[in-house]
């Protein structure tokens, strides 16, 4: 049953056992206790269907029942979707969150700040593949799961389908006659990035077309970044039909600078995002973009540290969740248009 | 000097005894230190510039550096925002952000769960008149720290000029020629609300004008309800010139459901919102809104807190920032519209 591959903590044992939360916290931190409640502590854990082996690991590992969330850019509106979805999780599993907002460049002492908290694990959700701590923690076995990231590492991690789903982009754009791409890419160390633009190029090539160099636009997916990338591609003597953003969010840059140019969507220029956000939703945004299973893959990421805390021993798990293409107002039929003035 | 209102840290601490943070930790906690030990961390916190008094609340309170943050929709993109520079100042106090995301009705457990992790105070920027929870804090003297929102107990808080920015909202409207007024409201328990309808309307009246009961919708500050809300006043007979939104999320709501019915902005309704996110700033939304000094509120919403774990004792402070309205796009002179079909 689902209890043995549980962790025990204070507060359960507590309960069953009649005793104070205190007493039980200072026996499982290794406090002074008699020995006689200790053993009692431990008779009743293995009552619960604890396995006595994670009963010992709780004794050594003293759970806090705190769990680090480390993302990089709050205001991008995936990441509150997906924190409310790993808020309801770890809600459910009576575990919290600690939550770190920090640039990409700064992650080293964030993660040093949720140790300091004696976090029981980390779940990263701004992985890059330069992240020289998360190899740290991996080598260390602390507890880490990469949410929808990936990095070439042994550690649990879930992610969308980005291949699939980069390539129904761009049979969707072809089939509307398309055939003068941009790409505006997000930080080239993520997977999410890796793996969009490589899925975009490896459909194009099916279909016999490239992606010019001069039509991708990098960004750290900051949307000043693809405002101004847009701006560029717009204003080319041949700009491109189509624009794929890594995601809505730089998406929504690109239309609010096809705007901004006076131009029309999908009339002048089609534009597809990544994520299905709230936003991409909005009757003024209206955005084709690639929707991914979110409350499944913040609960699967909640569940696959709690499985690591209860079994250090696990094999690493991958998993891939199915993306889907989500049409709206934002593409359509290419269209001869003007040249610039 | 500045030092003086400060707690100690068992970090500060340790760095300057040359203890580990363990040992000061432990005396911090009443753990098992010798008094010789203990008589030497208070000497050293002496030195430092701490006074006696925190110093020994300090021994006794024992802090964690968690700060408790609680948000009741954290998809609304004024808390990201709001949380981000919240992180911010957390950080430089070397004090970390316990994330909190609960819908007002569930807030009771959020707070008991902060409290099991012994945050050192709570921020709560979701606050509303009905939350026994915080009289129960506030009548304990757990330091919190009221951000965004008010209410009539002795608290600190902070928040923008409600009053001043409907104020604005209305002068500005009326100038445009907008006589008749709808506004969808935010909860009804929130002092951002009651404070933004009454200074709406007490603003009308001195124009002589009123706020007809049939033109207010009333929402939980949620997207879907005013998007429907919106469409109802537009289906009346004699529908609303101008629209005024509790906050952007609002806002922009009605926006879309102007679009959806395929109506113009402004050209046949105005929309305010409240707050100037990010969001109100994109070309596709271009919504007129009020800004609030968001950064300049969060720093100090963290400094109030930090102030007053220093000096329990300080008299509540309840401190207004000045509001100020932003023109753009969706709001212009009233023009007669065909009457609805």
């Amino acid at each position: 049953m689902a209890k043995s591959s549980k962790v025990p903590t204070s507060v359960d044992i507590a309960r069953a056992a009649g005793m104070s939360q205190a007493t039980v916290s200072r026996a499982l931190n290794g406090g002074v206790v008699s020995e006689e409640t200790r053993e009692r502590i431990l008779a009743i854990s293995k009552s619960l269907g604890y396995s006595p082996n994670a009963v010992a690991r709780g004794l050594v590992t003293s759970r806090t029942g705190l769990v680090g969330v480390v993302v990089s850019d709050i205001t991008n509106p995936f990441y509150p979707e997906f924190l409310e979805e790993i808020g309801r999780s770890l809600t459910d599993r009576d575990q919290q969150m600690l939550l770190q907002n920090a640039a990409t460049g700064d992650q080293q002492g964030a993660v040093e700040l949720l140790l300091q908290q004696r976090v029981d694990g980390i779940i990263f959700m701004a992985a890059t593949s330069t992240l020289g701590i998360i190899r740290d923690l991996v080598r260390r076995r602390f507890p880490i799961v990469l949410a929808n990231r990936t990095i070439e590492l042994p550690c649990d991690s879930v992610q969308g389908d980005n291949l699939a789903g980069a390539a129904a982009i761009v049979d969707h754009l072809y089939g509307l006659g398309h055939r003068r791409f941009a790409v505006i890419e997000g930080t080239a160390t993520t997977s999410t990035a890796g793996q969009r633009t490589r899925g975009f190029v490896a459909r194009l090539e099916e279909h016999g077309l490239e992606l010019r160099d001069e039509l991708v636009v990098r960004t750290d997916f900051r949307y000043d970044q693809a405002f101004a990338g847009a701006q560029r591609l717009l204003d080319r003597r041949y700009p491109p039909s189509a624009i794929f953003c890594h995601n809505d969010l730089l998406a929504i840059a690109a239309l609010n600078a096809i705007k901004d140019r006076g131009l029309r969507i999908p009339d002048d220029v089609s534009v597809v995002g990544f994520d299905n956000t709230l936003q991409s939703r909005w009757e003024s945004i209206d955005l084709t973009t690639v929707d991914q299973p979110l409350a499944a893959m913040a609960a699967r990421s909640v569940e696959l540290l709690g499985d690591r805390l209860a079994e250090p021993d696990l094999p690493p798990r991958h998993e891939v969740f199915p993306a889907e293409l989500i049409v709206r107002g934002s593409t359509g039929r290419r269209r001869p248009r003007p040249r610039q003035g």
